[in-house]
């Protein structure tokens, strides 16, 4: 988000800020954890991206007389916004602390991936922004994860930026280079988050001139070292003829926008390598997703860069994610009570929890398992390793970790997908025969789910 | 966008803009039309959304120094930002004219939505910034135009924030009230657009309390005048016994957030009424859709508001539109040429176009035909009448009609909703029998497109 994010949220976060103030329960603290509900059908495991945006916004949240005073125009607030309210909110900062996944983990349904323990106004007010920004970025972040597997190491270019919202755009092209793209075309984006600028000429830029060819002159002309000339607009083959014709072995590449970009690719490539072009680059581009990269990269199609945009910014095979935010537990003076909501389809697991991820003799992810905070780990194998995935990122309202970069988020990817099991490298949804990974609950959350469940049968109608 | 969006665009924008400025190509003037290519399968129409936004940023549009001293630095680019075209891009403003549709137009696919004539390096600039909003806030708005024609008049609240980008959810939340929503959640979006701010308690609340009681009280004494209060989170006829008890005849409505809506807003309803809350409202939630919607309403379910968030934001069933940016015709110095592209599957229509959409007697949508700026009408039937769809409304890098209010908006889509013919108003997809609306080309649109595809064959190889 561009502006101030303080006011970003739902209405009922200030209600209930509001009612905890007034109910004097600003002293309780709150355990909450966001996990992902459900995968999407065409997802096998999620990729955890906007970690770091929110540990940003934590630490930044505050509030200015100006948002206080819009807040106490608005009707539903008004009785609320009593003068010792917009005081606190006058002072507000996160003082809580926070334990999270690193910004592009592997992550699967129902483990959280971020866990609040604060005083309950502040672990309340957080939450729609931490789900807006999880919830988009994870969304993103996962597509990327499967484009950048299929690419096996070609080049990716994000071209997404006129098929999204123009802020969704900007970080889209962010989080696709986090994941491994070499670049994108948004500039606003390259410029603010320091990530290479990448294009070719355009359609309209040929269209422009009379002929081909003069568009062609014309463009080298300007850009003679990093001419990538846009051959399809007319024919193809004869484009591909012009542009090497033109800038011969200055040419830095063409780009094929239609037709059968397999077929056309071996084409192009045998003429450009016939007229002495043997380093222009071939790129592809027109709708492309995981599937269409990884044919043509199983084809052996003399490809050497894909241009991704639209499949990528809409996700559109699973343009949503049901990221939710719970409280597990409450903390009122010296009492720590777990809780849990049991609303049909959409019950919770009560307490604070850890999640344990175990991997096999080849480092591969074998098993996830949720845990009670305090619990024991579970025996492991021989040659199995156990690691904690929710590390603790702000302590008392300060950053317990560095925030991570740009390349160390990239690096961090590149492990997590080796870490992937032959299981969840397919792109295609579960077969028939198959079972989604299944992260476990400890025998021990379980139980506590039980024990609640009947003290709440238990409440007078 | 909440920050400049000058460099929100792909750099090709840029390298073009600089070409045609080194090649000596400034003074052409050049026509381009926007228009969506195909609709999506589960689109009988759209609601074209994002002009006025267009229209804004096209007149505001301007390079500060800081912006050119970082486009100066990336490398794509350096041949190009010489001292001259750095002076041009410290001036630019948008001087030529721009023909589009009034927000809030029912419009289908191939048929232009906004027509621009510029000195060409305005015309070019502006297609990444002016695709991104139209493509979305069209996706948005027709998708929103779904739900409010399936809720026929109950109230519709818009809740999506946490399941998209957190700027896009602030522009949803003003799409979906330009398009009929009643309000919605996002504070920010109610306050930087003066749109109602509604919402009600939340689980949490009640989670963070001993009793369901006990969090209702405590609610209501703190808004003793809009408790709305959420009954879902153990069992939701007890909650609603227990928000009738607590609230009396004071209560202004509970919510579902779960379970059959249809059935349980029965069973709520009955309560209500039985314990004197008869003007209590029902207001049922989770992951609502136009179908679901519907469904609920054609059944008499006593339910009197709808809270729509993931579906609405995120489009989920058709999320991404493909909406173009063409050049039409060029004109340099005296000369004007009809321009188009053949590239496979991707052609344009060249020449600047008008649509003329012909209503019948009952003043529904009878025919839409796009035709040469300057073709003449063709003959209508008796009772029929038409009108120009694309009118002026930018000259001279000057408004010609004044920005349309979100309340003028919300009047005109309510017009165009009863102007829909019956089979464009079902929201399933069309069915083997059907067909989808034809836009129809002029015939001197298609003659032109002949003329010119048989002169492109003639360029030399």
């Amino acid at each position: 988000m561009n502006g101030s994010p303080t006011l970003a949220l739902d209405l009922y976060q200030l209600t209930m800020a509001a009612g905890y103030f007034h109910a004097g329960r600003s002293k309780d603290i709150a355990t909450c954890e966001m996990f992902i509900r459900r995968l999407p059908k065409t997802r096998r495991y999620l990729l955890a991206m906007g970690i770091e945006r929110v540990l940003d916004y934590l630490l930044e949240l505050r509030f200015s007389s100006e948002q206080i005073a819009a807040l106490s125009k608005l009707p539903a607030l008004r009785s609320a916004m009593t003068p010792d309210f917009c005081d606190y909110l006058s002072k507000f900062r996160f003082t809580g602390e926070v334990f999270a996944v690193e910004e592009g983990t592997v992550v699967f349904d129902n483990e959280p991936l971020v866990r609040v323990r604060a005083p309950i106004i502040e672990a309340q007010l957080i939450e729609t922004y931490l789900l807006s920004v999880i919830n988009h970025s994870t969304m993103i972040g996962s597509k990327a994860s499967r484009i950048v597997r299929a690419a096996e190491g070609k080049r990716l270019i994000e071209f997404g930026t006129r098929r999204t919202h123009p802020d969704a755009a900007i970080d889209s092209a962010r989080i696709a280079c986090a994941v491994g793209f070499a670049g994108t075309s948004n500039v606003e984006a390259g410029v603010r988050f320091d990530l290479p600028v990448l294009g070719t000429a355009a359609h309209m830029w040929t269209m422009a001139h009379a002929t081909e060819e003069e568009a062609f002159k014309n463009y080298f002309t300007v850009f003679p070292d990093s001419s990538t000339l846009l051959i399809d607009t007319y024919d193809t083959v004869r484009g591909a003829e012009r542009a090497a014709r033109v800038a011969g072995n200055k040419l830095r590449g063409v780009r094929i926008d239609s037709g059968d970009l397999g077929k056309v690719s071996v084409e192009v490539r045998k003429v450009l390598d016939q007229q002495g072009c043997k380093d222009a680059a071939v790129i592809v581009s027109g709708d492309l997703d995981e599937h269409s990269i990884a044919a043509l990269v199983k084809s052996g199609a003399p490809i050497d860069s894909f241009g991704v945009g639209t499949e990528l910014v809409t996700s559109g095979d699973a343009p949503r994610l049901s990221g939710v935010y719970k409280l597990v537990e409450l903390e009122r003076g010296a009492e720590r009570m777990p809780v849990a909501k049991f609303s049909e389809g959409k019950s919770t697991l009560p307490s604070a929890h850890q999640v344990l991820r175990i991997y096999d003799e080849e480092n591969r992810i074998a098993r996830d398992i949720i845990l009670l905070e305090r619990e024991d780990s579970p025996t492991l194998a021989a040659g199995q390793r156990a690691v904690a995935l929710l590390q603790c990122a702000i302590s008392a309202g300060e950053r317990k970790r560095p925030r991570r970069s740009l390349e160390e988020v990239r690096a961090h990817v590149a492990l997590e997908h080796q870490t992937l099991p032959t299981e969840l490298r397919s792109n295609e949804p579960f077969g028939p025969g198959e079972t989604p990974f299944a992260v476990e609950v400890s025998s021990a959350t379980a139980r506590l789910v039980e024990e609640l469940r009947l003290a709440r049968a238990k409440e007078p109608t």
